[in-house]
């Protein structure tokens, strides 16, 4: 259960087999940085090439394809008061042919105010200078490395999870990744101060990132997608284009869950989950979409053989 | 400003351009009874052919082609004490090939135990004998006639509405519709007790329901697709297949709406929706599906010009 | 067997349960005319509201729900020299912000030579001066009522036909379609004399036509989407969108197709459509696209039972 | 202008910047053999892991990313007698829900007569017993390494090529790479005797080949997606979820050429596509599907300042 402290030199633009930086144990827990998607750290200096750069990867001990990797997110804190989004909307998420809102420049930047909890216009003016989101600090782009050998690109998302932009991934909730390569190989990167669904601007309010987040490895425990919980409810995560499939991946993904560790036989499992799943919409931007499958923990107490 | 009590003699198994059974004015409330999706009134006798029978068309008078119809659900109540759904999932939500939980039989009964305010297995059994799913009483299918005479099946959803099964449409919503026919000639029915997001089952727990519901003409105002608004936000309705379309033509509604009523420019309006918007998933059964955008109102009143 | 001559009166913009205009039998044959998508009939003029309005109803005397309908094409030729298309890429064939092409007019003009056999620019200019396509007259949308008493705008297509825009339908073909209500309900109209795939434009070469088809009733022979054949093969069709439900719906539609006719069992007939199946894309414009699957009567006629 | 023999040690399952195992010259040809997707030599022998595994990469000096590298096909022959299939029908090809065929055994396998040019069952039986598919030997995943450093699985397909499992990949054929990586890295395998559209079984007749092919640096010409051409059209490819986005790849690309190589302005270009264009469909069973966007060089011979 040791607390280690690392510093990234050097950054990734993909997750794949790539050298671990550092090693640590099942129950450690790694407080770290993460650079923002354009590659810049805590200053402000770009200190690596853009698109979503990775921390890590993270060897985890013990972790070996077939289990699964439990990573809780115990802080994601700003670490400097400038953020930036992109200004414009993405055409995929408006009909064919509308005419796209022509912004002001490409850049929007953003003020963090830590102390009232919420994001402004670096520059307030016009209709929104009043604007103050809350800020919901989540990381956009993170995972381990994924099946097959192969290095997936951070501008997108699959099984081993990647850039998923989920507002749902801030601290106090537990993701878990099906594990493709001995230790795992643990990335972490891309965190927004303010998000909304679908990342529909291509961004959240970017910025880089304190993180802290304790590993657990569960052996022989299988899934096909990212799954995670927090104090509310379960999760799981389908990554994959259109929405339709990811929403497939998702629901099926929650299936094997509530069968395996809730007792239930699969057509209990259908009609629960019919009467009681909720969804959410991460990434509309991306080469794959992402969809979340959500059932409440209240529901799942009542559940014969559930502590309450 | 008159109630009109009416109690249906027949029912319509689409929306068209067809005999209103009623005419009412402006501002008019009209109290009345729709039966569930396989046609059974609140007695539980079969008096129509199933699939979705709509009460109606009432006419409301001063509507015409290029207004909004704004329909507020004032009541919508389970009229009896036993409800159905269907038992297993449907086969469009699971990853292709993936083996379908068997129900143990076709149709499962739920009980309303409206002073609890929860749904209950009619034959409580096995792991889920204890659940108790909160009644959240919405309609899944209701609007105006289609564009072009169309006369458009209810199982499926357009511009004009139809089937949504959306669970945000309860009462103490207002929903607006695109007026196509003179009259509007406004269709309610399809009644759920509960309902998961995508009415993946197929069915939420169908029930008959008394409704009460006040109609407003708003003149000259035009939209592309519903909308609809409640006590915490306004939000926008997108139905066609596949979800990436429903999602943007909800998003394009949205920015529409923004714009003209919000004082936003069309960059403001993207940039807001970029971080404030969320995404809801209707119906993800029917021909076409259904993706709702979001927008609080919290955030709204925020922007200059808007009272707080 | 009886050959009649009609003249069209009024023309139909939804295919729907309306009331004839003519009352055939069984293997008769129709000698009629459709006008041009906008309405403009051999003169030119416009005689009728546009969108691809229809030649019809045609009551086809012994089609009940549960029958097939076969029409075969005897013969589809444009009765005026002067065709038009529009000038533009519709953008849902484009990557989204693609900026689009800003044709020099909105519609383009083309001058039919029958006798060479090729359609040309009304008014030869530019790089596309020399152009000439081949003629290949089709029909662009038609097909009978559809189920449950449905109007269905010409505009987009379903299991009943409608805006398939597909290249094959041209003379010799026969088209079957299943049948919805009494009589069948035939409609025919918006005639191209040159298209390419998928009808990218939203038109192909729109034209008035001379047309002539044959009608026979198949008792009993149920199909779940319309199918067609010419002297080299089979085809299903699929309407739907995405493409991909489309191809989903065609392939479904074959595979029965093989069984129930060709003798093989399912495993068999997926075998055979793996290695020998052919797609095609009709319109990728509509609400509804259209994908056909097709198989070729040399390989049917390897088959063990076929006659060669 | 070398032609080089090279015979294979090892295979990749990835397309990636890995190490060169030959560096070649502009123009220069290779001699080469493939394994089955299964990693079977001539022999039949297995000698590496099944999932297309890649002969290569081929290092083509003079290649900078930003040049498009020309790969002739000269010659693509089956070396072994025995080829296999698999027996049944992919999920996502038909509705969801359709009880899929379930084949005699997992495997099919077939003889090449190369003499007669078709391949037969191996153990002929049942109403397939005469079946005789015309060989058409074409390569089903090939092509360079991919952008961002990335290594993408032989599984699937995107700008670089990969498991794209077009029909027209055939001897004769010249395809066009955009190069990511200096050196190009070029890959070959999975080599299919037949194949239906779509590649819908997932599999072809999956067969080990003896391989030619000759390359050219075309430097500084741009292209985004893999193109191609034969004696009869040009065709642009695209590769993604769902087919949709595949055709809106390859059609985007397709205008892009016209532009740039045919003197045609935007919107001529739009125009000549709306009338001309042809649409294939390469895989519709991998994670990323393939659609062809075609012009024939009869129509491209009609431009102006075109040599007929």
């Amino acid at each position: 259960m040791t607390v280690h402290t690392f510093r990234p030199t050097h950054y990734w633009n993909t997750l794949g087999p790539h050298a671990p930086v550092l090693e640590i144990g099942d129950g450690d827990t790694v407080i770290t940085t993460t650079v923002d998607a354009a590659g810049r750290d805590h200053t402000g200096e770009r200190v690596t090439p853009g698109g979503n750069p990775q921390t890590g990867p993270f060897y985890v001990a013990g972790a070996e394809p077939g289990d699964m990797l439990a990573l809780h997110l115990n802080r994601l804190t700003p670490n400097r008061e400038r953020g930036w989004s992109l200004s414009g909307l993405a055409p995929n998420v408006v009909e064919p042919g509308t005419p796209l809102p022509k912004p002001g420049s490409h850049f929007t930047d953003w003020r963090m105010d830590l102390e009232a909890g919420v994001a402004r216009l670096w520059e307030p003016q016009g209709t929104l200078a009043g604007l103050a989101l809350p800020l919901a600090p989540m990381l956009g782009c993170f995972g381990v490395a994924p099946w097959g050998k192969q290095a997936i690109s951070t501008g997108t998302s699959a099984e081993h999870g990647g850039n998923m932009d989920y507002r749902g991934f801030v601290a106090g909730t537990t993701v878990y990744f099906p594990v493709f390569e001995p230790g795992a190989l643990v990335f972490v990167g891309d965190g927004h101060a303010v998000q909304g669904d679908g990342e529909i601007l291509g961004t959240g309010i970017e910025i880089s990132f304190d993180v802290e987040f304790t590993v657990r490895v569960l052996k022989g425990r299988r899934s096909g997608w990212p799954r995670g919980e927090n104090e509310r409810e379960i999760f799981a995560v389908g990554n994959a284009r259109p929405l339709d499939q990811a929403l497939q991946h998702a629901t099926t993904e929650m299936l094997s869950w509530l069968q395996a560790d809730y007792g239930l036989s699969d057509a209990d499992a259908g009609l629960l989950l019919g009467h009681a799943v909720r969804y959410e919409i991460g990434n509309v931007f991306d080469p794959a979409y992402t969809v979340i499958c959500k059932v409440d923990k209240q529901t799942l107490a009542q559940l014969a053989g559930q502590a309450a």
